[in-house]
């Protein structure tokens, strides 16, 4: 046992080095990104309603966005989701919405990461609805507001298993362009062409 | 439009890059522990029932070894978990068993990976049980087994989310030492010492 308990010892060192070594990757990939990604950030602000339409064409985010939903991302100015540097594995998407008639906040956020027990858990920015827009008390008024893009975003039940989260982070985000154009009629083919194309699975480390 | 497009171009160079890189490092540290790893299987193969303590000793896990579950762990001679090294997130556990009265499989295999959409599945050795010994068959005489260890193996309908099998990679197999020795008397206050302190976070870098 004395014999076990040293190589558990030689294995937890190895471990300590490779957690520190995935995070200076980690780190410095986020490094590497940064320009291009607030090069990206600057020109799609110069893009009326860029996000709202890159929503509304991802066929597995649309079907969430109700029709409120899609006019209060009329309000939507930017989309960011950024990796937690401090930890292995986390992330935060943040939503700028533009002085709306729905709620007063001007940033949301919703943030994964893994608890002390390994576990992911997620919390979010709560929403401040004006007077008579909150989801609940419009329900019973319009059962289309019962799938919601709001909805999602409060809802922190099972994170594990949360999809929506995983397309904005690894698909939408990734390659907004991709989902923007795909309404075009003259880049139509070219677009799904694209979208047809086996997703590399580089893709899966934009975010560790 | 010309211009997002270049730079989503110059992104996805640079996440290929980096998963590149991420894989390369996988596979490195993968290299590393394996020394270790094979000396700690080597001793651990002459400590008879090692494995079904560790397995009954973890809080997390024991719950769902039914009393048959234990008769069919006391067969159990190998667990190893092993990263998938071709790809970025993957990888699978092996239960190595002796000759027993349940199954004719000596090894069995439940593994999880992310398909090319993106999600993670898992699937697993079907088990080829000895005429009347299958779980189903057995249910409506004891209720004992509804839940039970085996059950769990073959079920993927919730990989996410499937809490137990992030334990035996990212905790039990981790450190097995540290849960086969809970039983022993005179070390209990120190295993539960060690057991109380916050695990690194570099833990969870064993499988990435």
């Amino acid at each position: 046992l004395q014999a076990l308990e040293n190589i558990q010892l030689d294995l937890e060192a190895v471990n300590i080095k490779a957690g520190k070594a995935f995070l200076r990757l980690k780190r410095k990939f986020i490094q590497m990104r940064r320009p291009f990604l607030e090069r990206r950030d600057l020109i799609i602000r110069h893009i009326p309603g860029f996000w709202v339409k890159a929503f509304l064409n991802h066929p597995k985010i649309s079907i969430l966005i109700n029709r409120r939903d899609e006019d209060i991302f009329r309000y939507l100015t930017n989309l960011q989701v950024q990796d937690l540097r401090h930890i292995s594995m986390g992330y935060k998407m943040k939503l700028y919405f533009q002085t709306n008639p729905y709620f007063t906040n001007m940033v949301i956020v919703k943030e994964f990461q893994r608890n002390r027990s390994g576990r992911l858990v997620s919390h979010s920015t709560p929403i401040r609805w004006h007077r008579g827009q909150e989801p609940q008390a419009r329900r019973h008024r319009n059962q289309d507001t019962n799938h919601s893009f709001f909805i999602w975003f409060s809802n922190h039940s099972l994170p594990e298993a949360d999809r929506i989260a995983e397309i904005i982070k690894n698909d939408l985000w990734v390659n907004p362009l991709r989902y923007y154009m795909m309404g075009e009629g003259v880049v139509r083919s070219w677009a799904s062409e694209r979208q047809t194309l086996e997703r590399p699975s580089c893709f899966r480390f934009w975010i560790q």
